[in-house]
């Protein structure tokens, strides 16, 4: 396949799937070179033209036309805010390659963004407003022997100008984050984002391939139906071979197609299914479609297809409702994957990316092997960001990491006007086009947090009654939310210690009773080495607002002193007397914090069916953020926190409280936590407390537990010693199965009398 | 356009719409008379054919030609058991009219109840499942001298034969209720129930004509879009006419037709809206289409219309969410019509016949003036009974009546099998092309009770999904809710006092905290000349279980001992001594349950929305039921309750508890309350209480009250005298303003070391 791929631009791309091209040899092709420029009037062109990277930002290319620092550093970014209001033109000037003749060219893009006219030799060919729908344009009949292709973008949708905010994007399907957010900055990116160029279109005229199967009851037989079609394509012969993952080919099939829309049924016995990899083997077959006029093979379609069945079924518990007058039951939120239900243990996915035209494979790859890093079996790619590109869903299927998608909408009201619901649909469905094939993509869910007051969206709102109407005639087979929260379902807290009620998370979270825990956060500080890539020297400490910490989210972010939540560190460990000391204590907090949500909310299981932290990654470098992961690509240590504590099988603890003084009667809940499909073998768990001692609380005899169910135990119970030190921890050990070992870190008081007397001690 | 009508067939129905038909002069049409008869196999005839009433049901026409007792009297229901396991064929015997040549002559049903194949001469002609999908078959080229026009009705669907109840309908699209319901018999209908024959078809080869507006912010122009469409109407000249209320007409506008699908706009300025009943008048203009050939009507077609904007919007109040985890905020279920906030009083219809062939304009007719009687401004639908004939819609928007239509699917699991599906899909589809002109319906909703555990359906179901994108799809402007209760909305009680907690209608309503009470039932029995009727004179007093009194609901019916409550009713007033003395005991708990409900549920208003009781009417003569109206259309005392409780504007009053005990302290908590879009003027409530005495507890002097808003005054208080008597009367007055006067009956209960020391007498 790969061999008849054309590269007829300036940048390689793959093209793994549809619309194969055949090679014409690069001698035909002169080397493409794109350039951008910015114009403030729609009709006149730029005034300067410089080099451009495709795909990538117009932003980008203009500050490295103009040598401008990186847009990451200090307060750099807001020299781009005049780049949102103009607009800025591709062009590109290519010659008529010379064997041309009798084919078709064609100019392609996966995303421009976000709104965009077209032009060839001056002529307007194309207009489209929405980054997500992909373009295809025959140029063929309008090339001349010198050709200049023009793309010009329109500044960033705006509903109104009363206010620099994410309110702006409210009526359009551009995704609201880089209107300003708590972690990313106001900067709103433009441009060629993913890939794009020219291409010499098959000669098979094969238009679109589907590949569609249902399950049989036992899930152990795959009815599959091949969906071609294209206006050209009858008459053409069909060969057709499924390869499993050993590269044996276990279904050869071979035809006449005898219609522009051909349906093609086989059957695959004896199936292994794709499961996510806590659960099972990530199985993917490879299907090759080749179609041959006579004995010339005209078109190859390559795709790797998963086997599994989806549902989202009731929360043991929840059909309950007391009492008159009767409410309804809350939504179902468990992922039952192949008749297994199972605990979803994830995390939210932003923008790895400002500017989403850099994102690359190796970006997605990085990025899902840290994931399966912090043990993950789930990715909500949350509604405020992009759709990611394909290699995303590409490698989750290979990793096994389960995805659930959310359209382009957060926290804003969209408003039900013709306009935005006709963009709306048109991205939709191309989203739902583009992602359907993916086993890996286990749910859709209409966009961020709009059922509640600060969007002002309702279950009357058109948009997502048009996203469930899209989404149940398209792909019915996968469920669809219509936003994160659905009722049941809990948002926060995204701190450590509740701001109004002073609760610690050692307090909330054991107290809450959701279905899920689909966002929920702690903030830490980003490393030191990171802290001075970006924060001038003379700002990094004391850290203060009006310096780039604060334009880097560490103050003013969200309510009160977040993210860097000095206050509250000073509170619990005195005042940090250098950087380093500060960060340490920052990301303890985060760590330990993420620990108790994770192993509480799977505590809670089966009533509770899923933990997904606020968040895992960000678009640049913040001081601070709840993320665990920092821009690029670098983990925090909460990162390595959150992994324990989704091990599918551990030994976990309950606690009430973080700060523990000499004398005080400290208590420990156990438990065994299994989220495998294994038996945990009956064994023994000690309890032991070490500070600069070690006192052992208890053993615990534990029977067998069964696959994915956890097991409660006894509470281990001490007086707190007289210890020196600031910290101390909790160690539960297995005998003979160490990976199950768990450690909580701890703080420890030991005078209450003393310095430290003003620390609370909140008692649950 | 009534003269124009052919009435071809035996029985004489109305075509207000569509598809007119030319009269051909009854002397070329022979008088049709349909017969039925059951057959056991698919494909053999009946072996007795019985003279058919059309609509009817099949049932009807058996135990006519039978002789057999009315079905409603004792246990003659059960003798209808067999039925519903038989096919049963319609025949009708007619000659080709003499003037037929050169005109089409059609076969027309509104609907056919449920699943059938219809022949001519032998030959099969049509399959359908659904019974709201109405038939139309070209028969011309079929007609011969003499034909023979078969309709055979299949075995009522069942998808399962484990249980005779309710779930076997869990795979179709017929109404549940049929199937047994504590207030229904099982007794399923099956045959011809709506308008249905022969007729000769327009010459003009018009299908389709739907009238579509916009109204501008300002809601004073209607922006008009009539879509008229066939395939051969391409060259007729059309007519509109547009007439007002008071026969003026306002719009006329002529043309030619370009196309096969022809959008005629024209716009409508200082428009009257309509309104419900209480907040305005039921405004509806004249529409008259006429299409002419050359100087030849072809053509007429008239609609009534009414213009009005509906939303459902947010309960002021519900969009606070306190706390971390944060979930979503309740779904909206405030009606807002023309820009106005309302509260609905209603009820929820039931059918008023166990077959719905025998409804007519009539019943309709009456029942909804009972509606108006008891000032509701809000009917719904309830999905486990049909949708109802056009007349009842017709009179709904001229009453100003709103109606709130469920789709037929209660209280079951309905799959989403592709066959279930498909029918599902057909069926709300024609209902939603038939209902969707009427003003008078503002809401959808995709059935009852769904998303509780009895049902076991989730927002995952793909059933519901279906509805919620077919209504999106073809009728974007109106609400739809997937079922009722949504969240926040509540279902019950149904009883005076609880069963589990003990707690009375006076305690547990006011403790009820929901956007919108859209169930909650009283109990109350028959009136005793109706249970006469009924009841074998033998077994009237004292009513006992395995008698008509059970089969007829009295007991066992629900939980507990409903829906008589004779333990109940003992407790509160001792033993009755007689079928009068009972039959008003339970009469009046019931008219004073349902007064406490809908007052309290007005007082909470705003965050309370809507009051709809179950239920309004019944399918048959029921021995107790939560019905305020006894079959077939007569009013139990509680109608007159409830119609003083749902005045737009009264004086009310909060108390306590039911009974009370001399030398208590009586309380009662004021209001005023404000459905009606114009002010309460200033003025004075005096409050009393009436035994063998009366005394004033108060006289309160209140502000004017704004329109459609409330006012809470003070709390009276008075200890309760030494009275003779079982009941006393508390009593609102307001000073020149009678209408608005209020009174309450309550039990006293003079001497608590006496008799009825067994009373529990409870307190909030």
């Amino acid at each position: 396949m790969k061999s008849l791929i054309a590269c007829l631009f300036l940048f390689s791309f793959f093209m793994k799937d549809m619309h194969s091209v055949f090679a014409i040899g690069e001698k035909n092709i002169p080397q493409l070179a794109w350039e951008v420029g910015f114009h403030r009037d729609k009709n006149r062109k730029p005034e300067e033209w410089y080099p451009s990277a495709v795909p990538g930002a117009v932003q980008l290319d203009y500050a490295k036309a103009k040598n401008w620092g990186p847009y990451w550093y200090a307060d750099n970014w807001k020299d781009y805010g005049w780049m949102e209001d103009v607009y800025w033109s591709y062009r590109v000037v290519f010659n008529k390659p010379e064997a041309i003749t009798g084919q078709k060219i064609e100019f392609f893009s996966k995303g421009i963004d976000y709104e965009f006219d077209i032009y060839m030799n001056g002529n307007h060919l194309f207009y489209q407003e929405g980054m997500f729908t992909p373009v295809k344009i025959d140029l063929t009949e309008k090339l001349r022997d010198i050709n200049e292709l023009v793309i010009t973008i329109y500044p960033a949708p705006k509903a109104h100008n009363k206010a620099r905010d994410r309110t702006q994007a409210n009526r359009s399907a551009k995704p609201a984050v880089s209107y300003g957010w708590d972690w990313h900055p106001r900067l709103i990116p433009a441009g060629i984002w993913d890939e794009t160029g020219l291409r010499i279109v098959s000669r098979s005229g094969l238009e679109n391939m589907d590949i569609d199967y249902r399950l049989d009851d036992e899930l152990t037989t795959a009815y599959v139906t091949m969906d071609i079609a294209g206006p050209e394509i009858t008459g053409l012969l069909y060969e057709i071979s499924v390869k499993n993952q050993s590269g044996d080919e276990i279904i050869s099939e071979s035809g006449k197609i005898s219609d522009t829309n051909e349906l093609i049924h086989f059957e695959i016995p004896d199936i292994s299914l794709w499961w996510p990899w806590d659960q099972g083997e990530p199985y993917l077959y490879d299907v090759d479609l080749k179609l041959k006029k006579n004995d010339e093979t005209v078109e190859t379609v390559h795709r790797r297809v998963g086997f599994r069945k989806v549902k989202l079924v009731m929360n043991p518990g929840t059909w309950q409702v007391d009492g008159f007058p009767k409410s309804r039951s809350n939504p179902p939120m468990t992922m039952e994957i192949n008749g297994r239900q199972i605990f979803c243990r994830g995390t939210n996915w932003v923008n790895p990316e400002i500017f989403p035209g850099v994102i690359s494979r190796q970006t997605y790859d990085t990025l899902t092997d840290l994931a399966l890093k912090a043990n993950f079996n789930l990715l909500r790619i949350w509604g405020g960001a992009i759709v990611n590109k394909d290699p995303f869903f590409e490698l989750c299927d290979e990793k096994g990491i389960l995805v659930w998608q959310d359209f382009p909408l957060a926290c804003n009201p969209y408003e039900g006007t013709p306009e935005y619901l006709a963009v709306l649909e048109q991205e939709a469905t191309s989203i739902i086009h583009r992602l359907k094939r993916y086993p890996s993509l286990v749910m859709w869910c209409g966009g961020n947090e709009l059922y509640n007051n600060w969007s002002g969206m309702t279950d009357q709102s058109l948009a997502l009654r048009l996203l469930n109407s899209l989404t149940y005639r398209l792909d019915p087979d996968r469920p669809f939310i219509p936003t994160s929260p659905v009722m049941g379902v809990g948002h926060g807290n995204y701190v450590f210690r509740d701001m109004a009620t002073g609760k610690e998370v050692f307090q909330w979270m054991p107290q809450a009773h959701n279905t899920a825990y689909t966002e929920f956060g702690m903030p830490g500080p980003s490393s030191v080495e990171v802290l001075k890539s970006f924060i001038p020297a003379g700002q990094l400490f004391p850290p203060k607002p009006g310096t780039a910490w604060e334009t880097h989210h560490a103050y003013k972010a969200w309510v009160g002193n977040t993210w860097l939540c000095e206050d509250m560190l000073e509170n619990y460990f005195g005042r940090s007397g250098d950087l380093e000391t500060l960060v340490g204590r920052g990301q303890l907090v985060q760590g330990q914090g993420y620990k108790v949500i994770y192993e509480e909310a799977r505590r809670q299981k089966p009533y509770c069916s899923m933990a997904l932290n606020w968040c895992f990654n960000e678009p640049w470098p913040t001081a601070a953020n709840n993320s665990i992961v920092m821009w690029p690509a670098r983990p925090k240590p909460a990162l390595d926190a959150v992994s324990e504590s989704c091990r599918p099988v551990l030994a976990s603890g309950r606690v009430s409280k973080f700060s523990w003084r000499k004398g005080e009667e400290f208590t420990v809940d156990l438990f065994l936590l299994n989220d495998s499909p294994g038996n945990i073998p009956a064994g023994v768990m000690s309890v032991k407390i070490i500070g600069d001692g070690e006192v052992e609380l208890l053993r615990w005899d534990f029977p067998e537990v069964p696959a994915n169910q956890n097991l409660q135990g006894p509470t281990a119970r001490v007086k707190m010693p007289d210890w020196e030190g600031e910290i101390f921890e909790l160690l539960l050990e297995v005998d003979n199965n160490p990976q199950m070992n768990s450690v909580y870190t701890l703080l420890y008081l030991p005078d209450p009398a003393g310095e430290k007397s003003s620390v609370p001690v909140l008692n649950d």
